[in-house]
């Protein structure tokens, strides 16, 4: 079983000159997103053609699915652009808008439909962090008081713009929201009936001002096909779709795997250089500073390297364990901090684990570090073997204290910016990094200073 | 509006000691997750007093809700679990399965019904990279030659036992997969049109055998309720719903998350201290390693330090640097190289633009290293503003070859690696920084070696 190129059939089918009725009928056949791919490779007369086609609610539907609406969009005068995006799902509508400049986006917004024009201004109104700048205004709204025939029929009727139709939404005579029916349960349901069995009273939702890394976990966990979003007045606003589920779930992933890579913002293949240098900056130069801090405590001990210049070979070593377990520690802490309810005996038996966790890792690689470099100390770097092993030891010794020092740094600094209501996943790493070069560089050269040189007279 | 606290709800309800019916009429308005949250506060006995009154489709979909099934399958006699797991969507009754020891888990599989019993069998056929694997077989399925009026009526009937009924899937006489219908075209369609109208004929759909990493993207992109999953002779064997999707790209960008942070797989909180230690040592033990290679280098320089021990202050930074603008480039290229039809245009463009970006940031960060250290050796370290800034000047250029290289690593690596097909964001973060740290030591400590001390004689 091949994967079929459905963009290459529809593109024959355009240019297959079949009447128009003909090509309408062929081309419903295939999805919409593949309709949208085969956009680009048309000409923006084929495009015009193709519109008039399809009608304004298909066109709508290929538009919500382009990645970047503008140029389609910009070549349409603007009265049949705004037909289009007022025939979009609003939350669509408003990515398509987002898309163009201010200027066109004004223009277009002028000629919405009254509303769509609504819907677009109140998802503008909510913050992008908040959950009620992700949901859609398109969703099937029946009143308690209805008979199964009724509700019945005011699907088939709301059917025809609404995308949205496994769960029915009710409220009651004030517009309060008052539960949700499930789609199969009204079609399995007999007539006589009462509607009022069907409804789930204390049916999950959210509310418009949440935040959505607050509430992204829990509209996961309930793994509906949509959740209702109230106002705080308990009136429904809008719905969230499984589609916008996994687009928040992406976008929030994405956030923080950038943030762990050290990088402000997702990044895509066709950003420009200055937006990327712009978006990754502000962190080297942090890193800079915080790194010159550890150059001046390394210069502190530029009389150990002075008498003993060994020591520096492995220097790199320890700073880099330190680096990597306290990013393996901050990796899990922060995944972990996302889920809210973390007590204070949670968080202090996380804070035990990595403990150990660091100990158990320090002491296995310790023992690694000390007979391999001990070795290598004496083949190669002609010293007698219990000077070897006194370095390697010291090595050692130094790993073990720095990864148990930096799984407690990679997951302290982490909560504390979390209980500030810092983000933590931006704000950790380069102060994870610089706290454990510093800890690493002292245990190391002064465990050098002390033992090596100032109790055994080495060097 | 205040977020309600079900689960203390549901709670007071099934201690409240209301007879049967009235209590399973008040529990239907809840929803199962939140009934499966409130499990766990209640005893054994409450529990198998709830499941009677409950019935076993609801226990069914309460248990798909469950992030362990295991202690509320335990308690159960075999035949009552797989009574339940027998009522529980494909998918969700695997997983389930799994999350039993593997007696139990044989013990309730040879109890099944007939059915489950194939479904379970066939989802544990696949490779667990595989999308089979994660598919369900709860679906809604009629032929192409039926009546709008059959179509309907076999929807009612197979209703009852489908969660997923927004999307009917038709076949023809032979069983290979032949369209799709959207339930709310069926729903507004007038008895007399003709069904052949209403079906998709070229719906999207992926093979069973498809790596989900390789199809996930294209899923996503197509944002519906669910999608068909074929085999090789083009018969539907599955869907794969919207939930799944969310699952699995929350399961893939995890991945990802945990690899970038030095892990093998995702933690959570409740893993013990040694599967911790599994995870993470492997990572430690070759990047130890490879910091042992790179001690050896430094050890080559060893010569530089003893007459010049003030170059080994800014080693740290020089290599921090390298290491972190590595990091960004390989976290944004990993991210690139999940799209499929990455060119080989489109990886050359990707590479010349992490070279500039490289060069752009190192640049800025050289000019500010150049003033800030040389004030800072003059004032600090006593040496003349000359000298000073020739020192600087030394670590300012050291690195912009070490993030110019550090870029065109950190985008090279994981390219080459994912062209042999070993996963990138495993193998790539220690050779990366491996090589890096290594390029950063000869080009500071060389341009060091030659520069300050054989041709400016310093030190």
């Amino acid at each position: 079983m091949q994967q079929k190129n459905y963009q290459q059939e529809i593109l024959a089918l355009i240019h297959s000159g079949l009447p128009q009725a003909e090509l309408a009928e062929k081309l419903s056949d295939y999805h919409e997103n593949d309709l949208a791919d085969a956009l680009a490779a048309l000409t923006p007369d084929e495009r015009q053609k193709l519109y008039a086609v399809l009608g304004v609610d298909t066109v709508a539907e290929i538009f919500s699915y382009l990645d970047d609406a503008e140029p389609y969009l910009k070549e349409l005068p603007s009265d049949k652009a705004a037909n289009v995006v007022s025939h979009m799902d609003s939350d669509d509508a408003v990515d398509a808008l987002d898309d163009l400049e201010e200027e066109d986006k004004a223009k277009i917004v002028g000629q919405l439909d009254k509303n769509s024009a609504e819907d677009v201004k109140m998802l503008l109104s909510y913050g992008e962090d908040e959950i009620g700048s992700s949901m859609t205004t398109n969703y099937i709204c029946i009143r308690k008081d209805m008979t199964i025939r009724q509700a019945m029929s005011e699907l088939v009727k709301q059917a025809g713009e609404n995308d949205n139709i496994s769960t029915l939404y009710v409220v009651d005579e004030n517009d309060k929201f008052y539960g949700a029916i499930d789609l199969k349960d009204l079609i399995i349901a007999r007539a006589e009936d009462s509607l009022e069995k069907l409804i789930a009273r204390s049916y999950p939702y959210v509310t418009d001002h949440e935040k959505i890394s607050d509430c992204i976990d829990r509209i996961v966990d309930y793994a509906e096909r949509s959740l209702p979003v109230l106002n705080d007045a308990g009136e429904l606003v809008g719905i969230i779709t499984s589609a916008d589920v996994v687009e928040l779930v992406d976008d929030e992933m994405g956030d923080d795997y950038a943030k762990l890579g050290g990088l402000t913002g997702e990044e895509d293949l066709n950003e420009g250089v200055f937006e990327s240098v712009k978006k990754r900056l502000p962190w080297l130069v942090a890193l800079l500073f915080l790194g010159m801090l550890v150059s001046s405590v390394v210069g502190a001990f530029e009389s150990v390297v002075a008498v003993l210049p060994i020591v520096i070979c492995f220097q790199s070593m320890v700073l880099d364990m330190a680096g990597n377990v306290g990013t393996q520690s901050l990796a899990v802490t922060i995944r972990v901090l996302v889920d809210e309810n973390l007590t204070t005996s949670k968080k202090l038996h996380l804070l035990w684990k990595e403990m150990r966790v660091g100990l158990v890792n320090g002491a296995l690689l310790a023992v690694m570090a000390l007979g391999f470099l001990g070795c290598y100390i004496h083949f190669f770097k002609a010293y007698a073997w219990g000077q070897a092993f006194l370095l390697s030891g010291c090595v050692g010794f130094s790993l073990i204290v720095a990864m148990v020092i930096s799984s407690l740094v990679g997951t302290v600094i982490p909560m504390l910016f979390h209980k500030i209501h810092i983000d933590p996943a931006v704000a950790s790493g380069p102060l994870i990094t610089t706290i454990n070069d510093l800890v690493a560089v002292v245990v190391y050269y002064g465990l050098a200073m002390i033992v090596l040189i100032d109790m055994l007279h080495l060097g």
